[in-house]
C-alpha cells in the first residue's frame, strides 16, 4: 500500500486545492476507508468562501461512500473489503448526549457530531480515518450503487429529518421552502411520512420537476407568486400543518412562520447568516402555540441502516439529484461548479 | 333574581369602570355563573393600558370561581346550585383544532380559544355566561377555597404549561426567566415534572422566597449577577435541558436561548411586543438541535380537573400567590394596585 | 318528506331483518343524514351472530355516507344538502375522555364513542340521526364517489391507527397479520407512515393480491410457510420494529409478538374472544422493552377531514376493497354473502 | 496490588459461595472498579435459586459503587482513583439497539445490555471489571454516602421507568402493585413525574409506611380489602389512569389491567413466571386504547448522572430501603436473609 495520497484541502479562503497528503493512521476505535464516491456539500462551499471557519490544511468533505482499508483493534463486527458508508455527522455514541439521543451534539457541544471535514480530516480524498468507527460504519445492502447511496451521509438525512422533527402525520399539509438538494429530500420525507398535500417553493424549474417526482402536490414559483399569500389559498385560509425551511434565510424563515396555522410546526434545516428575526404577527406575539424546531443531520450506523433501507425499498429515487460526475483530480472544477451553481447542479459524484 | 349586576368593563384605552350591566342571557350550549371569586391578570393590564385591543363595552376578566346559576338546555351532567371554576381559555371541543389537540387555538384562530372577556363578555362581575359550559364546567373538590382554586383557571394552568410543553424530565436542570406569578408556577409545575435543579431568575426578594418554597433550588438576582454566566457557572459550561421565559421581552428570551445546552428546549409563555430576535450565536446558525415552543394556557373541563387534583393533593399550594384582597365595588382601585406592581402585589382576589 | 323508512333491524341473533322504521326525530346538537351509501361491518357479523350483544330492535350499521337531511338548532358551519361522511366513532368532544385525547372512549366508557349502530340506531338505514354533529360531520371533497370514500368512516381509520399507535417510523420493518379490510388498510398506512419493509400474512391470493397493490414487499402464506420463522429468516433474526394484529386470535397475537424484535411494538386491531395468553418466551418474561397497544377506530370530523385528504391526495386507493353492490332491499343477501365470505368478498356497497 | 480478591460465585442452583479468584484484567475499552459498596437484587436470588439461569462459575451482582482502579488505553475522561457508580445495564451505546434508543437490549438480544452478573462476571466481589466503561461510568456528586447512591444502578432506574414509560402527566391517578424495593420505586418515580394521586399495594406496614414516605397517598392492604374494588371506589369508578406491575404474578398483571380507566397504561416492571393471560373483560377484547408497556432497567452513565441528580437534589431519599449491612465476607448469610425476607429486609448494604 502506498504512503500518500490525494485529498481537497482548505488552504485559505477562497481556495482548496488538491495536495499530497499521508494516508491516515488509524488508532483502536477508527477505520480507514478508501474513498470510492464522494459529493461536495453546500456548507464546504461555505468552507471554501471563508464563511464557515475551518483550520487551514484541514482535508474537507463529509459523505463518504467507500471500502473498509483497515479497522481499529477494538472495532467488531466489521470486515476488511466491506462496502460501507458513514454518516456526515459520526457520533461517539458514548457521551451524556449520545445517551441522552442528541447524537449530532456529541459532547454536547454544538455541532459536536459533525467532525469529518470540519474538526478531523475529511472525505474528499482517496482515504478517511473515521472516528467511532463502531458506531458509524453501515455495510451498503448488495445491488446498490455508489450514486444511489451518496445522499445518505447527508443530505438524505438531513431533508428527512426535517419531516421527521416537525412530526409530519398522515393527513398533513406541509410546505417546503427552496428546493435545493436539501428541501428535495424534505420533500421527498413529508411524503413517506403521510403527508397528503406538499407544497413546494422554488423557482427553478428543473428543480420543480425533481420536487413533483419526489412528493410535491403543488410547486409555488414565488418569483410569481408570494408564496405566504398563495399557500394560505390552497389551505383556504387555514394554514399549514408543518412549514420546513430548507433555505437558511430570514425570508424563507419568516414565510415558513406566516404560512403555519396556529398550533403549527416550523422545522427548519437552513444554516442562518446575519440575524434572524421573529415577527411578532407572525409569531402570534408568542401565543400561538406554534413550535420551531431546528435539526442538524442525524448520523450513526442505526440512522443509516434506515436510509440504506428506504433507498433498497425503491420507495424514494434520489439518483436524479446526482447532476454531475467528477474524478477527485478535477475537484477543483467541480468546486467552481457547484460553488457558482451552473449548469442545472444539484448534487456532484466526485470519484477518487 | 334581579335583571342587574355590576360589572368592570373597558371603556377606552387607560379606563375600566364599574358598571351596571344586564346579567347575560343563556343559549342552550351555555351556563351562568355567579361569580364567587375572581382575579386581575397582566393581560388585563395591557388591556386597560390599550397595549392589547378588545372592544369598548367589553366585560373584562377570564379568571372565574363560582356557582351554577342556570343551565343550557343541552348542557348534561351538572346541576344548578353546583360550585366550579372554567378555564381562562374555553374550548369548543368540536372543531377541528380542538378535535387535533390543540384546543388554546379554538376554531383554528390564533388564540381562539380565549373568548372570556377578550371576544366575549367576561368574569370580572356578578354574573358570568360560560360558554359551551359542557366542555367547561368543573366542579370544585369539596374543602378546597375560592382562593386555593382560583389560580387555576389561567396562571396555574399557563405556569405549569411551560414544563408541559418543555417536556422537562427527572433529572433535568431548569431555568425559570422572571418568577411573577405566571413564573412562579412554572417553577412549581418543573418541580412537579421532576427537574433536580430549578435556577429561578428574579430580583424581588419576596418574590425569589416564594420561588424558592415552590421549587427553585437556586435563585438568580439578575441585578448583581449576569444569569447566563452564572447559568454556565452552576452547570459547568452544559447549558439548562430546558429553559422557561415567563416575562415576555427580548431580553429574557435571549437569555433563554444562551442559557440552553445543545438540544435544549425553549418553553415560552411571554407575551411578546415590540420586536423579537433570535441571536445566531445562541440559536447555533441554526445547528443546534433547538427547540422554541409557546404555549397559551390550556383550558378545558379536564385541564382544570387534573389542576384541582393537584390543588386538593396539597403538592403544590399557591395561596401565597394571592396577595391582596378587594370587593368587586373596589376593582378600579384593585387594578390601579395591580397595574403599577405596588405593594408587592403577586394577584389580588376579587369578590362580588 | 315520508314519514317513515327501511332499515336493517338486529332482531334477534342470527336474524337481521329489512322493516319499515320512522324517520329518526332530531335534538339541537344533532344531525338527519339521507344515507347514500353504506356497508357491512366484521363487527355487525358478530352483532348477527349473537357473539356481540345489542339490544333487539336496533338499526344496525356505522359507516355512513350521506346528505345532510336536517340541522339540530345548536348545529352551526353546516349546509342542509352537503354530502358527508361521519366516522363509525362518533365522539362528543366534551367530556374529560374526549378532552384528554382518548375520544374512542368517549364519556370514559369502554368503547364509549361506538354509538350508531351500537348503542343507537346506525346507518343500515334509508336515513340515520348523527349524535354531536357538530364534532362529526365532514364534507366529502367534490370529485370523489362514495365507494371510494365509503371506507374513511371505519376500516381505514382503524387500519391506518394500527401503523400510527405502533408508531411506525421511516425505515422500519412492518409485519401485518391477516389482509381482511382492516389488514389491508393497516399495510397501506404502514407504507404512509414510511416503512420500508412491509410484511402480510396473507394466505388468499386475491387478498395477497391488493396487499402487493398497498404496500407489502413480501406476503406470506401462513398454509405454505411458518409465518414467525420466516420472519426471522427475512430480518436475519432481527425481527420486525412493529407488529400489526388484525385479526382477532391468539395465534395471530402470539404470532406477532413471537415476531417482533427487541423493543418493538405489537398493535393490536383485533377483536379477540376466549381468552389472550401472553407466551413468556416471547414476551422476555417481562423484560423486552415490548409495548402492546390496542386501538380503537378513531372518529370526530377532523379524523375523517384527515382521511378524505388522504383519498383525495391519490395516495392510497381503496376502490378495490369495494368487490360487491347490494341495495338496501336486498340487505339480507348481502348480510349472508358477508358472513359466510363467499365469493372473494372485501366489503360490500350498501345503497339505500 | 495484590492478585486475588473474594467474590461471591454461583456455583450451582442453591450455593453461592465466596471464593478467592484473581482481579479481572481489562481491555482497552474497560475500567477496573474497586468495589466499596454493593448490594444484592431480587434477580441473585432468582440465580440462587435456579430458577434464572447463568453459567456456574459466574460472578453475581450488578449494582456496583467503587473507586476507579484501573483504565483501559481508550477511556477518557475520567482519573483512577475517581468515585462512581455503573448501572445494572451496561449498554454499548454504538450497537443498532443502542443508537436506536433501545440500549437496555443492547445489541438487539433480549436483555442483551444486562452483563453484569449475567454473561460476565459481576459486583459482588473486591474488583469489578464494567464493560464500555466509556458509556458507563459516572462520579458520584461530593458528599453522597455510597448507601445514599446504592439504588441508583437499578431498583430506582428500574422503579421510575415504570413511571417514566407510563407516562404520568400531572394531574394523574397512578396505582402502583406491590411494594419491595422496586415498587416504592415506582411510587417515589409517579411522585416525581407529577401524578397527585398514588395509590400503593401492600400488606407489610413497615413497607406500607415508606410508600406513604416515598408519596403513596393511600395504602391497599391486599390482604383486607380487594384491590380494584378498592381502586374504583377510590376513582369513583372511573379507573386509574397508570398502573405500575412490580411484583411479576398473574393476579397483579391482572389487577393492573382491571384498574386501568379505559385508554390507560399497564406499565409492567415485574419479572413473570409460568404464565400470563390478558383477560379479555378486563381487555376490553382488545378495543380499549389500553397500552402494556415493559422496560428493563435503564443504564448507561447519562441515566446515572440523572439519578445521581435526583439523590443530590435531596427530592427523593431511598436510604429507607437499606435496611441491612453486611460485609462481603458474610455474603452467605446476607443472601439467606435476602432470599428469605426475613426481619424486614428491603436491600442489604454489602461492602468488600
Amino acid at each position: 500500500m502506498k504512503k500518500t495520497m490525494k485529498a481537497a484541502v482548505f488552504v485559505a479562503p477562497g481556495r482548496i486545492e488538491l495536495q499530497e497528503r499521508p494516508i491516515p493512521e488509524i488508532g483502536p476505535t477508527d477505520a480507514l476507508l478508501r474513498v470510492t464516491t464522494t459529493t461536495i456539500c453546500g456548507t464546504d462551499v461555505h468552507i471554501l468562501k471563508g464563511e464557515y471557519p475551518v483550520r487551514p490544511g484541514l482535508i474537507i468533505g463529509h459523505e463518504p461512500v467507500g471500502i473498509i482499508e483497515k479497522l481499529g483493534s477494538a472495532v467488531t463486527g466489521f470486515e476488511v473489503g466491506q462496502r460501507v458508508i458513514a454518516g456526515a455527522i459520526t457520533p461517539c455514541g458514548q457521551c451524556n448526549s449520545c445517551l441522552d439521543g442528541v447524537s449530532s451534539q456529541c459532547g454536547g457541544k454544538v455541532m459536536g457530531g459533525w467532525q469529518l471535514g470540519n474538526t478531523i480530516d475529511g472525505c474528499q480524498a482517496e482515504y478517511v480515518r473515521i472516528p467511532n468507527a463502531q458506531a458509524n460504519l453501515t455495510p451498503v445492502p448488495d445491488g446498490l450503487t455508489d450514486e444511489e447511496v451518496l445522499m445518505c451521509p447527508d443530505i438524505m438525512s438531513t431533508g428527512f429529518s426535517g419531516a421527521e422533527s416537525g412530526e409530519v402525520r398522515i393527513g398533513d399539509i406541509v410546505v417546503v421552502f427552496a428546493q435545493g438538494p436539501i428541501g428535495l429530500c424534505a420533500t421527498a420525507g413529508a411524503k413517506l411520512k403521510g403527508a397528503t398535500k406538499i407544497i413546494a417553493v422554488e423557482t427553478v424549474p428543473a428543480r420543480a420537476e425533481i420536487a413533483r417526482r419526489l412528493g410535491a402536490d403543488i410547486v409555488i414559483d414565488f418569483k410569481r407568486d408570494d408564496p405566504v399569500q398563495k399557500i394560505m389559498e390552497i389551505t383556504n385560509g387555514r394554514g399549514v400543518d408543518v412549514a420546513i425551511e430548507a433555505l437558511g434565510t430570514q425570508r424563507t424563515f419568516e414565510s415558513c412562520l406566516r404560512a403555519l396555522k396556529p398550533g403549527g410546526t416550523l422545522s427548519s434545516l437552513g444554516v442562518y447568516s446575519g440575524k434572524l428575526e421573529l415577527p411578532l404577527d407572525a409569531f402570534a406575539a408568542g401565543l400561538g402555540n406554534h413550535k420551531i424546531v431546528t435539526t442538524l443531520c442525524p448520523g450513526g450506523k442505526e440512522r443509516m441502516r434506515r436510509l440504506l433501507e428506504v433507498v433498497a425499498s425503491r420507495r424514494v429515487d434520489l439518483t436524479p439529484l446526482v447532476t454531475h460526475h467528477y474524478k477527485l483530480d478535477d475537484i477543483v472544477a467541480a468546486y467552481d461548479l457547484f460553488a457558482n451553481q451552473r449548469d442545472g447542479v444539484l448534487k456532484v459524484a466526485i470519484k477518487p
